[in-house]
Formats: C-alpha cells, sequence, structure tokens
C-alpha cells in the first residue's frame, strides 16, 4: 500500500465505500476485504425498477461517468436511481497501491471483467435489493463491464448501451494495451512493480500517455488542432501539460492491472467461446455505440458483434476526438448526441 | 560500425553502391564517404527521359520496391530506367550501423528528407546525366521522399505519386513515431546507442514490434484474421514468429535515425513554413494515393494536402491490411490497383 493523492475524495468524490468482504475472484485467488467505491444520484422507486448502471472506464473513476448525468439529460436524477460503481484498480475501489500486505501492489491480484460485474451484483442486489435493471451504460472497458452484466444476468438487464467498446476482446486490442503495459514495465524503476512512490516510474508513465496520444486521440483531432477543448493551446501543451501530468499522477499497478483485465475481457467464456451463441442470450434492448473515429474499438469491430445481439441497433457517435470524445470534452455536440440515443433507449418497452 | 548480416546482398541485393564522397548536410555536420545503395532495372533511353525513380520506406529497403517492377508492370524495365535508392539509415545505404568512427553509431549526424532527395538527385544527375524524371513513386517515408522531390526540383519531376505519406509530417505522426523511438530507447541495454551487437536491444525492438502491430496493420486485418498473407497460421504466430523476428533482425541505430527524419519531414521548409506555397509550386502531375485503412497516414490527412496541389488527383487504395499493405503482402487485389493508377499517370501528358 501506498499513498497516492490523486485517487482522493477531492478529485473523484463524494464516493461511498461498499465492503464487500473476502471476494473470491474467478481465478480462484482472494481480494481480502474488497471495496467498492460507488456514488449514487436520484432515488430508488418502490418498485426498485427505475435503476441506471453505470461502471467506469480504464483508468476512469466515478467522477468520469458524472458527466453524463443532469436534470436535463437523459440520465435523469429526477427519473432514475443512478449508481455508477468504480471498477476494481481503478483507484478507488480496491486496487494495488491502495491495497495492504499480502495483495498490495504488484501481488495484487488479476481481475477479469466477470469480477467486476459479480461484485458490482452484489452491491447492488444486498445493499439496495435491485432485481432489474433499467439500464447499464459503459464506454471502453465500461463498455465491456456492460456488455458482461447483459450476457450473465439477462433476466435483470432491461436495457444496455455499450458506448466505444467490445464485447470480446479483439486481437488488435490485445496487442495495444500490451504496448500500453510495456511502456509501464520496461521503465527500470517501475521494478516488477515494487516501487516506493508512483512518480518513481515517472518515464513509463510519460510513454504511456505518449502512446495514449496516438491511440486515444484520432488523427483528425490534431488535423484540427483541437486542444482548446483540453483548455491548452498548442500541440505542444497537449501533450506536455495535459496528457503526460495526467497519467503521471496515477498509479503503474493500478493501470497494469486494468489493461490485464481489459485484454482478458471476453463474454463468450460463458458459452466456452462461442461468441454468437453468449450474445444471442442477452435479452436486453441494446444500442451499440461506437465512436466514428475511433482508433481501436473501432465500428467495423462494433458492428459484427451488434449482428449478433437479437434486439439491438448500432448508433454511431459522431466525433473528432476519437475514443477520448468519452468524457465529452467537447461539449454539447458530444452529450446532445448519447442522450438521443439513451432517450431512445430507455423509452423502449421492448 | 558493427557486424549486421541482416543487411546484406544475400537478403536485399543485388544492389550497387554509389560514392557520395563526404556529403554535407543541412545540419551543416557531414557524412564522410557517404554511400548510396541503390539498384536498377531497364536501360536509360537516349532522351534520358523514360525515369523511374523509388526511394524507399522506413526499415525497408529497394529489395522491397522490387515487388513493384515487373514486365507486365505499370513500373515496367522494358519501358524504363527504373531507380531504387535506399534512403541514408536504412542500413545497406551509410547508415549508423555501417559507418565508422566518427561517425558510427549514436554519432551518426541527423538526416532530413531533403537531405535524401538531394544525395540521390547527386547520384541521377552525376552519374547518369539525368534532367528529367518520368514518375517518382514511394510508399510512407518514400512518399515523404517523393514529394520532397516534387517541391524541390518542380521541372525536373514530371509526376509523382506518393503513396501513403504525406509532404509534412502530422502531429499524430510525430507522436506515433515517438512511441517507436522510446520503444528502443527505454531499453537499459540501448545503452544511448553504445551495443555491442543489435541482439542487446531485442528487448526494445520487441517492443518496437509490438507497436509496428498495433499501427501498422489496420483493426479489419485482425478482423479477417488475415495471417495467411504472412505465411502464418494465427495471431500468436503473427506476432512471435512473423513480426518481432522481423525487426529484431534490424539495427536500432538506423531504426531511431530513420524515426526522426520522418518526425521532421517537412516540403515547407522551403517556403519558411507555408505547406500552401509549397506544394502550390508542384509542376508534377501528382495522383495522391491513400490506403483506406492506414492508421496513421490516414486519407483524411492525404486528402488535406492533396487539395493544396494544382495538378493533382486523389486515387484511394483498398486494402484491410492498412498501412502495411505497402509492399504488396496481399498480392494482385493490391497490385492490380497500384498499376491501374501508375498506367493512367504515366500516361498523362500535362
Amino acid at each position: 500500500m501506498i499513498t497516492n493523492t490523486f485517487y482522493s475524495q477531492e478529485n473523484h468524490g463524494p464516493y461511498d465505500i461498499y465492503q464487500l468482504g473476502d471476494f473470491l475472484l474467478e481465478s480462484g485467488e482472494v481480494i481480502n476485504n474488497c471495496k467498492l467505491a460507488y456514488t449514487t444520484f436520484g432515488k430508488l422507486n418502490n418498485n426498485k425498477d427505475n435503476v441506471i448502471l453505470m461502471p467506469t472506464w480504464f483508468s476512469g473513476t466515478s467522477k468520469d461517468m458524472e458527466a453524463f448525468v443532469g436534470e436535463e439529460r437523459a440520465i435523469n436524477p429526477n427519473n432514475y436511481f443512478i449508481i455508477i460503481i468504480n471498477q476494481i484498480g481503478n483507484g478507488l475501489s480496491s486496487s494495488p497501491h491502495n491495497s495492504p500486505e499480502p495483495i498490495a501492489m504488484a501481488n495484487f491480484p488479476n481481475v477479469t471483467i466477470f469480477d467486476d460485474v459479480r461484485a458490482q451484483h452484489s452491491l447492488i442486489t444486498n445493499k439496495y435489493g435491485i432485481t432489474e435493471i433499467a439500464l447499464v451504460v459503459g464506454g471502453s472497458m465500461g463498455a465491456q463491464q456492460t456488455y458482461e452484466w447483459a450476457v450473465r444476468y439477462p433476466k435483470m438487464v432491461k436495457r444496455a448501451a455499450p458506448i466505444a467498446g467490445t464485447a470480446k476482446v479483439t486481437s488488435h486490442n490485445i496487442q495495444f494495451t500490451q504496448t500500453l503495459i510495456e511502456s509501464i514495465t520496461s521503465d527500470p524503476l517501475w521494478n516488477n512493480g515494487s516501487y516506493n512512490v508512483h512518480t518513481d516510474v515517472k518515464d513509463g508513465l510519460k510513454r504511456h500517455a505518449n502512446i495514449w496520444s496516438v491511440m486515444g486521440l484520432s488523427t483528425e483531432f490534431y488535423q484540427k488542432e483541437m486542444w482548446s477543448i483540453y483548455d491548452v493551446n498548442s500541440f505542444d501543451e497537449f501533450i506536455h501539460e495535459f496528457l503526460q501530468p495526467l497519467y503521471q499522477k496515477m498509479d503503474p499497478n493500478n493501470l497494469i492491472l486494468m489493461a490485464r483485465k481489459w485484454q482478458k475481457a471476453d463474454v463468450s467464456k460463458i458459452t466456452n467461446g462461442d461468441l454468437a451463441e453468449a450474445l444471442r442470450g442477452i435479452q436486453a434492448k441494446v444500442f451499440v455505440l461506437p465512436i466514428d473515429e475511433d482508433m481501436f474499438f473501432k465500428p467495423s469491430d462494433c458492428r459484427a458483434e451488434q449482428k449478433l445481439i437479437p434486439n439491438s441497433e448500432l448508433r454511431m457517435i459522431y466525433s473528432s476526438v476519437g475514443h477520448f470524445a468519452l468524457p465529452g470534452p467537447e461539449g454539447n455536440s458530444y452529450h446532445k448526441q448519447i442522450d438521443q440515443h439513451l432517450n431512445e433507449l430507455l423509452a423502449c418497452t421492448k
């Protein structure tokens, strides 16, 4: 366990902690005293059927997901009970950097997307008695969790909106996340995950940021010089004053745990690798929402899966930002598209 | 100077060596006894106006460019005098790994695309007395050289076909090539470019290959599982038996020299940074040939430049392979497209 003030209530809260107890993972390993950080908006109605569940993406937190919530938004706390649950390893929920021995740092066990979904299921059923979810919506690794929810709990999930993500990791994604992992583990001060403070690994974290600069944004973002959406004035500032410092605040073990989880995302484990069969089992109404200029969760990969989901539609999100459009740095032009699709989806009764 | 048997006549020849003498670079530095490796096909006609010039791409050699040459191809040695010139730093021409002190290894001076073009100009004018080039055609960094030729020698270059490349490096490309550089320099055995043998840096070269696996191919290549075009049978074999061993044969200093050259490619140096003015000066008929699924020389970037070139057309090359379609691993479906466009271009008289 080490201190990293980036993962604080001040930066990402307010959030609550749910004590999951000793949590048995798919691997057979255990996270002792597993904690889920979560936050809620709105009120659970008497029928307990107004639930919107939102998992988080790689390196993101519940704070990022709040960008989708608002009284004039599709995800409206006046109408819905909204639960945002931080994925294991993201720095707020149980994670390598904040866990004590024997699972501290690089000794933290490997976690799968299904582990996250089971942990989230435990929270919402045990704490709130929820048996029906009106909508699961998440982006990127949040989409991986969204798909896993729809496949593993088909009767419970009424609607699902995976944004910029896939149900099964592609081999291209495996290679991409491998470069993210290697950007950090190549740093001699990574030291197999044993460092005194995350800033020891600043060179690896900088390289990690550089890879994100290539894949997280789109070539159009650079062509149009859209730096101002990040409140910086130039390419150089975007790289050196926004992106590199952002990732250099994070914990290397946390990032690598999440990347490895991403690499193994696969809803077809339930059907012995038959992806078509796994997706055919989804009972939710599904809107598959790729981002047109996404460099690694490409629309063509999303479409291939959407075709296998019975009650589904593909709705394209248009953004020159690419994958990093997710939290909405462009503002209205993005949020309006998301809200229009989610409003339609929430209005679907079958 | 170190030995690396990858850069041999056996692997990449036959090629000849042109002695350029002491070659003064844009930077003011000098490559002593600079050598250009080149190969030719066909015969120079009496008017000396049947010349096709082909520069090489990043990590490629003249051998790769031979894939475009044939008696039933657009680039036909029965009709044209074809000169393929290896770029400086590619391992056959003067390069970090094959140069003696004081410019051996990491002491090799930085080279620009314009340096390459001037060196090539020296070869074709001094050795052959060529004053007119029917066509310059190259891919990727070869396209960067093609553009530089058309801008710097506008009266000499009658036609130009930049494939999958741009006249000015994009900021996205600068970041991409930065990740390529960092994948190698992050290896402790890189040792600032002082190693005994290139295999010392095998971990860095493996990471370098992994980044290429993400950017060099397209997501469609992985979705369609097109491994067989590389004579391997699986994703795992493609990565571990084809791509990683390929880059692990190469010299790290050579790769980094080329990557840095790529990062600074910019035809607008001649016009103090005014790209529109530089491209407006091109007198050649130009076919701009992006590859539709290219991850980093995207059609939108190529099109933005094409619009600035007076006598030009954009001709799209379709391939699910992405950037690595360049040498034609798919065979006919690619070569036929290239040949159709080049035949049309070569038939243009104005």
